[in-house]
């Protein structure tokens, strides 16, 4: 099985979980598709009665033509369960996201809702979090000077780019900044310090938010659940 | 003296101390505009020769007005001193601003500064913070959610609103929430509690920045430096 087919097993059985009547947060990137899709099948064939709140311009739109019926985060009480991807989880249920550049939205989702779940192939699961790059959002002005000193704090950081070279703008306008750290010993310190840092809007650290994972595997999918 | 004649002592009181061959951060107000005002006097009298790095839309255009030549915070070194005002600063020098909606940009600008001062006429100086309304730039997408649970702790939040009635954007395109505090008896735990909010860009407690405020009075300026 290849990672796109693992992705389509976890995206399919997550759409499986969501309940009739309910809101349902949706995240961003390729796994996401999946869900989306999914989703949008069983609201045709089945005539599920869900609201999507996205994180994302892209995510909009594909909702869209999958005929899922969409809302602000803002127009919602509660959103019931959250679906998303992540980038890396490591053994305690922590995760990066952002490699999709849609973290800030995806966030802002995540901590409206009463249930967070992601959905992965196996190659995301990590001991411990810090081989995939951290993203950062950073307001434009002052960027160049955050940078500095997170190279100065040994960060290895890179401005993320587009595909001719500008230096990429969120759904927000502003930059992101990968942090090249290979291994976060403590992530909530780390978190701590970077969104105290001026400039500094939102960081992938996603913390304490989940406690079920469904994993893809070439057995088929796993639900995992926090210790 | 009326409050207009106090700032304008303060503002032509400041742009004494501005040095030779420095980069000055610009701030926003009514008060900064006759800093810049002086300033640029003194750039054509004196052939001053200054860099000026702003803090908003409104003060490039009138520091190039004014004759001022401009850089942006991430195309200097460093920033040798910073004069902005203030909307309300404490006895210890703590200090709320972002009554002009430029809070951001100002702290962006007065975090990459060696040096930083306030000028603010007298009635500006209180023994504690939190009568005038604290400003918190928020992302707009979930900023409802963000407004609702200031409402549940107590914050008393209202968004800030243009002349017709629309929520105000700043400069990063974000909304302003002010809220309504009366007194703020821990301004650093309050600024961390803030800063940590998903959705919270930056807020108007600027903390440990200042140790120099330029008073306007009725018998002239005076410059009152931290204990």
């Amino acid at each position: 099985m290849n990672q796109n087919q693992l992705k389509q097993q976890v995206g399919q059985k997550a759409a499986e979980l969501v309940e009739d009547q309910t809101i349902v947060g949706l995240g961003t990137g390729s796994t996401v598709r999946y869900l989306v899709e999914a989703l949008g099948k069983r609201v045709a064939e089945e005539k599920l009665n869900i609201t999507g709140v996205v994180t994302s311009n892209a995510t909009a739109d594909l909702a869209q033509k999958c005929g899922i019926k969409l809302k602000s985060v803002d127009e919602v009480e509660q959103i019931d369960m959250t679906i998303d991807g992540a980038d890396e989880i490591s053994a305690d249920f922590q995760g990066i996201k952002g490699g999709g550049a849609a973290l800030l939205f995806e966030k802002i989702v995540a901590t409206n809702s009463k249930k967070n779940v992601w959905i992965v192939d196996q190659s995301k699961l990590k001991k411990q979090l810090g081989a995939f790059p951290l993203p950062v959002e950073v307001i434009p002005y002052g960027s160049q000077k955050i940078f500095e000193r997170f190279q100065q704090a040994g960060y290895q950081p890179t401005f993320r780019l587009t595909a001719d070279q500008q230096k990429k703008k969120t759904d927000s306008g502003n930059f992101i900044i990968d942090l090249h750290l290979q291994q976060i010993e403590n992530p909530q310190a780390l978190a701590t310090k970077l969104i105290q840092q001026v400039g500094v809007v939102e960081h992938g650290l996603f913390l304490n938010l989940v406690n079920t994972v469904i994993v893809g595997t070439p057995t088929g999918p796993q639900v995992i659940t926090a210790r």
